[in-house]
Parts: structure tokens; C-alpha cells; sequence
């Protein structure tokens, strides 16, 4: 898609630290690292969230994941990780192209992955969670 | 696993509002919720994380989070999400029975995935970079 900062990745345009590629999918080192490590795996066809990518495709991302979070373990000695994926401009996704983040973690990186969602000290209402698990179960 | 909170939940020990359930996988409204429907997702078994749980129960599993996501949006009529896997203590992993949490992002929520990720006002160095890429896809 023009205008598309990771097709430009992609189709080369624009330089990437790559650490993976194959047919359909491709990962490089995000260049504002939140750690030493922190890789971007995206699709090469431009889909825009987890919402748009075929269910197959996901499968598959997911597995390169999984395999580059190993090589990522092996090469940097790290057994801890982050994976994200951030679909829509309110869920903060910064590049509309579906994307997931893997974050190695390291003792005492100063990073707490629950700090973001700050209302976590508040307990959900039980009567209220019931009635929305039931909505959601029965896609009401 | 004994003294496992979520392998107690499986076994119906400690009860949760379910949103949906097959063979392998169990899904629960998080009864601290960063937002309305956060929910996680985990598989039956006794896995810790991303390294430890099978290919194909993680391919599996990600099917059930992009249906559940699909879900949650209709319902909920959210098209904004977050996804995260914490894999490791460091990580933030607070339960060590694989999970992924899907959190629904609303308009003015007063959250930001980014924000954890300080360190992401710094550019890397582009020499460093390069060579780390070098070392991860040539697995040295």
C-alpha cells in the first residue's frame, strides 16, 4: 500500500536490520528498541490488524514467532520475552500494518509490562462480569 | 500443575466468568480489567509460556484469540484491541500458565501500550544494530 512505511520495508525502499525472511512474512530490529533485541515481525501483504489477516496467515505468523522468539533465547541468552500486537489507532498501533512486537526482557531492564494498564488495581464487579461474560458467550 | 491459579481454574477449583471454552483452550473475563472485556485466554494444559507450548496448540490458540477478537468486537462494538503474551517471570508473566490477554481499547480509555516501553525515545545506533541483526539471523 503507498504510503505505507512497512510495505516501503518491504519492497526495500526503505533500509531494514532484518533477522528473518521468507515468502510472506519478514522481521527486523525496530529501530526505537525498547530493549536490546526488540524485533518486528510483520506479513509482506499489507494487512492493516489481526481483524483483517486471514486466519491461515496468522497461523503462520505466530509460528515464525514462536521460532524467532527461540533464536532471539539462543543468540541473546534471554528466557524472557513480550510478545505484542496492537490492532487499531486507539489501541495505539503506530504503523497500520498488522505487526507483532517481541520484547526480550532482561533483569532489572526497569520495563513492567503491567504498568500500562494502570486501572489493573481495580476489582471488576462480579454481578457485572457475570452479565458480560454471558453477553459475550452467547454474542449477544 | 498443583498450586497452578489457572490449572485450578481448568479443573473448575476457582470459578471465572467464561466466555468460552473447547477440548484444549479456556477463555475468562480478567476480573482486573485494564478495560470493559479484558479477557484471557489459556490453554488447558500446563504450559508456562511461548517456549514451552507445543506449535500446534500455539497456532491453535491464536485461531481462538482472532475468533474471541471477533467476537468481543461485535458485542462490545470495539475494532480496537491490544494483545499480549508475558512469557517469564522478568516478562511480567504474573500466573506461569501460558496466557494471552486480549484487552478492548475504547476512545479516550486513558491507556497507551506504548507508554510501558520507555527507552523508545532513543534511536538505536545504526552499527549496533546491524550487527546484532547479523548475529540473531545467522543464529551465532
Amino acid at each position: 500500500m503507498e504510503n505505507c512505511l512497512f510495505c516501503k520495508i518491504v519492497k526495500g525502499e526503505i533500509d531494514s536490520e532484518k533477522i528473518y525472511e521468507d515468502e510472506k512474512f519478514l522481521a527486523f530490529l525496530d529501530i526505537f528498541p525498547a530493549t536490546e533485541g526488540h524485533t518486528l515481525i510483520i506479513s509482506k501483504k499489507h494487512y492493516e490488524n489481526i481483524f483483517d489477516i486471514p486466519g491461515h496467515e496468522l497461523k503462520e505468523v505466530i509460528s515464525v514467532v514462536k521460532s524467532l522468539s527461540i533464536r532471539i533465547k539462543q543468540v541473546l541468552k534471554v528466557d524472557n520475552i513480550n510478545l505484542i500486537n496492537s490492532s487499531g489507532k486507539i489501541a495505539n498501533q503506530e504503523v497500520s500494518h498488522f505487526h507483532f512486537h517481541i520484547v526480550p526482557r532482561y533483569k532489572n531492564d526497569g520495563l513492567d509490562i503491567n504498568k500500562w494498564c494502570q486501572s489493573k488495581t481495580y476489582k471488576a464487579d462480579d454481578e457485572e462480569l457475570k452479565k458480560l461474560a454471558e453477553k459475550i458467550w452467547n454474542n449477544l
